[in-house]
């Protein structure tokens, strides 16, 4: 271990100086502490296993609140609080589809979704005729006629060339995002879309969507990819029908909390730098990489602090925010609260792509900020962490960057996250504890670094 | 698309000259290949779940060299062949462990597994009390009285300090492969080991151990980590015994096979590059990334060079190698062959760390050759691969590096390989179709710069 450390010194002595001997063995230091002695890992389960998922206004939202501030507190940071917010309601109902591959063939119950902030059938049967369309483009060339009363099957492929997974998310995202409203304009019965996933199985991705203000409203749902190839292939032949029932609907809105703990800053305490993770998920599987991760990781960045008896300069803060899913009411809720406040933030990062191995961290950083920062990047490498290229930051931490704040996000690898990503399938059983824990370890290494050396000044 | 291509271009123009720009191109239709029509993540689903595992000597692995060979030739490289192999048989057969935690408590069936190459009790009962001990420096300290007899319990834990795991396993290892031989000299009854796992779960580990030539031989066996907790535990208390009835052997030698496949080259057809994992696998689970991944991803390096028309200046070979796990046999004859018909190999390549997102290739270049290379080394950037700093080559390869052929290994993501690493759960399941692949282009992409630019000579 000495030997390591050693050497690890001498590579950063060589690298920039003396000034990041310190810095070198504080995220040697920093490291043993999560992936040895961490307890993230051990939360997640107990948010997993004891709660589940926890879509917001949710019985089981309020006590993911319930064991957010527990937790937070055995964190042993300095103070505690929930922070009020009020979010949309989003019910699911049953819900059943059920196809007919062929015109002679019979109906087949399939796997689906209905998507986020979707209505439903009102519980009655709605049937028709199955109209597949590979894109927007194509379906702005067909005429309204042969879309209307149809039920439209957007047949978008999640692209798999990306060698970074998320750049194929932010391309197919739309058919999810924006169908209602494109589609809407020539007034289909329903849409049915292929699952945004890069999963070679059947689990149907949910997600949220949104019409026209004003505009129709009709049902919108999601089928795994495998249901998907066996559709399309249909649809080739024609007669392809479907047939489906559900209940989803708004509901209203409900009072609920982000979970916020902190650490009081010794000098500056009333500079504020954040870290933070989304309370609320899907409805289904166990909101393990979307987002529990980013929940039990900002939480170990407070307790490795305290646990090292680092005193941060300013006042660092874990977020559990609320409704990041389908409405970000708790990220909006903290920066009117900020800026409400007067609260100086000088970083706000973000855990929200899963608890995969991290491999950078994402900012808003100006030119500038990132040059001073990088002279301090290779630090992160004996942790796997290269990449602090990237311009961006956690959607829960976006209504910051509006005031002026430098955002940023944890870059995890991304290949696997869109196989789960809002299934039935983002179970703490797909979290590797390794993994979860370089994520903190990274956070933390990231959080002290910009405290300590005042990059962000 | 284009406009990613052409943002690459630019990238790779700044850093590098116009010369990179058709490597640039190249690697991102390399990418797309692998990525959109690769077949290998196919290849590992028929070898695991219609062979299974195939320890050398076994039906399995001979049914695995015939799935090898179909497989080599769909590739459609110019030629395949076979290369005969004398490989070492061990046999399992029924094996039982039960441990009695208490002096007053029941005898309790565990998990367990006997290490390769090991010898049994020969189907009797032995019966005997657990003495606990943590290190081979505690082992040293104690006289031959308190071991004679009893079955000595080593305790190690794998580290979890490490950020790659791999020095950790390198760490505890020698607790499967040096026991026998050190704690042989006490004479015990056997020895029961905690599995080399990171694994927060009950698998035990097997893996290749051996004893002293001419020296005792006695049974060795390994416990999950749960169980090892446990008995840990009980140990403290003391009157903890062991009951274990094991059949294995080790069982003469067998005729068996490396896999050869190539791509003669166009302009130095006699220098060779090679690129190979190994066929066999332990006799539990399915061999998935230990190391079927490690073959298919080899295929995929000829299947993508055939499919895009990438003529090779040297002859590329895939090699999937036999036994590797308890004798090394096929490296061996490999490299005896090549030897032997004078063969000027420039690279051996292998892939034997998992079937995980890749992060680098470690070589044994000179230093002047990683100059060189090191030149290239930002254009793997956008495919996740950054690290091309370390020493070191594969297992089956290494006998090729006594003939001073520049020999390296895939560095795939560390931290899930040694949850599932010579276990029952090293199946299909775990293995991650856009992970494998992008290994897969990754050492397509290596192969085909190192060739093309004549980087080794």
């Amino acid at each position: 271990m000495i030997k390591c450390l050693l050497l690890s010194t001498a590579l950063f002595c060589a690298l920039a100086g003396n000034a990041q001997i310190s810095d070198s063995l504080a995220f040697k230091t920093i490291s043993d502490q999560v992936l040895t002695r961490g307890k993230c890992y051990e939360d997640l389960k107990v948010l997993c296993k004891t709660v589940g998922n926890r879509i917001s206004g949710s019985p089981q939202a309020a006590k993911a609140v319930e064991w957010g501030e527990k937790t937070m507190r055995e964190t042993g940071c300095d103070k505690v609080w929930l922070q009020p917010v009020m979010v949309p309601v989003w019910k699911r109902g049953e819900e059943h589809l059920a196809l007919k591959f062929s015109a002679t063939g019979d109906y087949e119950d399939v796997p689906m979704t209905s998507l986020g902030n979707s209505e439903g059938t009102g519980g009655r049967l709605l049937k028709g005729d199955i109209v597949m369309i590979k894109s927007f483009e194509e379906f702005e060339r067909m005429d309204k006629a042969s879309v209307e009363g149809k039920i439209v099957f957007f047949n978008y492929r999640f692209r798999q060339d990306f060698p970074n997974s998320f750049p194929g998310y932010g391309d197919a995202v739309k058919y999810r995002w924006q169908s209602p409203i494109i589609a809407g304009k020539k007034n289909p019965a329903a849409i049915i879309i292929r699952s945004i996933s890069t999963g070679d199985d059947d689990y149907p991705h949910t997600g949220s969507t949104r019409y026209e203000e004003n505009g129709p409203k009709f049902p919108i749902v999601a089928i795994g990819n495998k249901t998907a190839d066996k559709l399309e292939m249909a649809c080739l032949n024609g007669g392809t029908m479907a047939a489906m029932k559900t209940n989803c609907k708004m509901d209203g809105t409900a009072l609920s909390y982000n979970v916020i703990g902190e650490i009081t800053g010794s000098t500056k305490p009333n500079d504020y730098i954040i870290v933070g993770g989304h309370l609320d998920s899907w409805d289904i599987g166990e909101g393990a990489h979307d987002d529990g991760a980013g929940c039990v990781q900002s939480m170990e960045v407070l307790r490795t602090m305290k646990k090292l008896s680092i005193r941060p300069k300013r006042t660092i803060r874990a977020v559990l925010f609320m409704n990041e899913e389908n409405g970000l009411k708790g990220g909006t809720a903290y920066a009117d609260s900020a800026l409400a406040r007067k609260e100086k933030h000088i970083l706000a990062l973000e855990s929200d792509a899963g608890g995969f191995s991290p491999r950078g961290i994402e900012t808003t950083m100006s030119k500038k900020q990132r040059e001073k920062f990088k002279k301090y990047a290779p630090l992160f490498l004996p942790y796997g962490v290269y990449n602090f290229d990237e311009e961006g930051g956690g959607a829960d931490v976006s209504p910051l960057k509006k005031q002026g704040v430098v955002i940023g996000e944890l870059l995890p690898d991304s290949q696997r996250y869109f196989d789960v990503h809002h299934t039935d399938n983002d179970v703490f059983e797909t979290v590797n504890h390794r993994e979860l824990k370089l994520g903190a370890a990274a956070m933390t290494m990231f959080i002290y670094l910009v405290d300590k050396n005042d990059l962000l000044d």
